[in-house]
């Protein structure tokens, strides 16, 4: 079996969330001693969690945060302000504990996997760092494909295997690190969601706003010299896509697959949502939005996917900081159903009660 | 001295926070190995929670939760779906931790003090009950004051005491349990921010919407057979307030003399907020907007007081809930401040890095 005949397989096997579980777990959640509704989003999370968990009490306690690494050869027509080495130099830093998402991640309760795809350095052996790395980042992307088909498929295979090997999950994330890989995400974006190439491309981690027109402008003479098609998503993510955004791409696809919760982080982890989607249909249901990134078109992403973000706090670092910061409103979401009493159990355990009136 | 002096007392010792040091603050949240201002609001939250507590690095594992209960004499007036004697059926659900904010409270790592200051019911003794009751209920406003001056001072001096004698506080929210209290809570909206009765009175905790002109009507009926004076806090607490109410503008007022961090919880939080503010100018810069409910005023209160909700999640039952769930934002902001390295220090640790480009 080739290896991507090995990936269908895996696709093949991501079901439909169990909708006949979420009926249930809504009666439970009208049940509990509170009046319906009042606890909004949290409650319709409750219940999401179920149908993706398959089980009336769902699991928060087991999350899984991947970060992605990879470069880009599109930095090249500077679309960053920042050099391609800043990607080497953050995964040191996260590897060492002082990076936001290793910070937040720890807070979240998370596990963090350092997972290099393609970053453009060698690191030494560090038990923080998986090698996993597939090339030494992509080519140019405006200047013929970013990669081979082969490649993607193995980047999206490494992401999804990482998920796969650990013994537990109920909640899964996926956070990036590659300097330039907004100008991809920029180029996904606008080919799934039909949107020129203007409007889908944005600051990214900071361009000065005057040069945000030329990163349009290399966006689009990626889509128009490589021509990516948009019923293929492993064409797309080979073409137009990045190392770390197939590997994240592959997060969700596994969290699909170990019926977690997967939620999406900010434009880059949207982009990967994206071609996870069109590989698998049924992953949608298993999506949730971390938050709203500053970024661009960041929210008709989360439109298109049908999704409204948990929290909108004006974060667009990436790494996976906003999904990790969203874990806590799904562990209040399946605590409160999981732990509340129901009314009936409120009343019949009223110990405080010494009146007659029952 | 009387106990409106001891309450005067208390409030000429709270100070403004220490803005000086919410400069040096800043200049750390820019030093960080991030783009600046990547964490969005997080950024914000953490310079504002170091000149709060005055320490450039801001504490927020000491996390209290101050549930103040009470009963409503305007409850006869058919403003409620419940009847009055929820209020002491949920707090005994409270107590024996099946309750919401009891679920939420613990998830948010936060001690949660249960006050009974007002209700009207005399709970056997409970380890998890405080009582601080200072009478069984409040009166009818819609006749009358619904408590006397020296009973309004005295449920913000209960409220606020708690909060004093905590060993330690970073963070303080105050919850509530008390059938009827968004009445009196829109009663003192549409003092305060000068909104018709109408445009400050909501569904509550699920009242008919047809119903709701009525309770409006029952408000104005409040305020005109009161003349509470908006230049007197005191007064309008007496007047048109509630004894959790007055608790809870008590706990915020604890919280700023503590210096921690206050975080207001939905609507009626709202209108202890207003209470709090206007008794003590400088409590507003202590505050954060844990969440926006969907009661109908909240929105126009938290603008009043200048605050955007951390979290905006439908949402709308009180207890605590959104303040509780909102803690963990603040958790993430203190955190990257206090734990992520700055660049300089990333670049000088970065150990991974065996080129010779330093």
């Amino acid at each position: 079996m080739n290896l991507e005949e090995q990936l269908l397989t895996h696709l093949r096997q991501i079901v439909p969330v169990n909708e006949a579980l979420a009926y249930k777990a809504r009666i439970r959640e009208d049940a509990l001693a509170k009046p319906r509704g009042a606890l909004g989003r949290l409650e319709d999370c409750a219940v999401r969690l179920s149908a993706i968990q398959n089980r009336l009490k769902p699991g928060h306690e087991n999350r899984l945060i991947v970060v992605c690494a990879a470069d880009h050869g599109v930095v090249a027509e500077g679309v960053s302000p920042y050099p391609k080495d800043v990607t080497r130099q953050q995964i040191a830093n996260f590897a060492e504990g002082g990076g936001t998402i290793t910070v937040l991640g720890r807070h979240a309760g998370a596990k963090v996997i350092l997972a290099d795809v393609g970053v453009n350095y060698d690191f030494p052996p560090h038990p923080a760092i998986l090698d996993l790395k597939i090339a030494h980042g992509t080519r140019n992307m405006a200047q013929g494909p970013a990669m081979t088909r082969e490649e993607a498929v193995r980047s999206v295979l490494a992401g999804l295997e990482i998920v796969l090997q650990e013994p537990r999950v109920d909640l899964v994330a996926a956070g990036e690190m590659g300097i330039g890989n907004t100008t991809p995400s920029s180029a996904i974006c606008s080919l799934f969601l039909g949107l020129p190439p203007l409007e889908a491309t944005g600051v990214g981690s900071g361009l000065a706003p005057e040069k945000v027109a030329h990163k349009a402008a290399v966006v689009q003479r990626a889509l128009e010299i490589n021509r990516p098609d948009v019923n293929d998503p492993l064409d797309v993510l080979a073409k137009i896509g990045g190392l770390e955004i197939g590997a994240m791409a592959g997060v969700f696809l596994g969290g699909a697959l170990r019926r977690a919760g997967v939620i999406i982080d900010g434009f880059i982890a949207g982009a990967a949502a994206l071609l996870a989607e069109k590989m698998a249909p049924a992953v949608r249901e298993y999506l949730f939005a971390g938050h709203c990134s500053k970024e661009k078109a960041h929210r008709a992403v989360l439109s298109h996917l049908g999704l409204a973000p948990l929290l909108d706090l004006e974060m667009w670092l990436g790494e996976g900081s906003g999904a990790a910061a969203a874990m806590y409103i799904l562990e209040c979401a399946a605590a409160h159903f999981n732990e509340m009493r129901t009314l009936e159990e409120a009343m019949v355990n009223d110990t405080l009660d010494r009146t007659a009136d029952k």
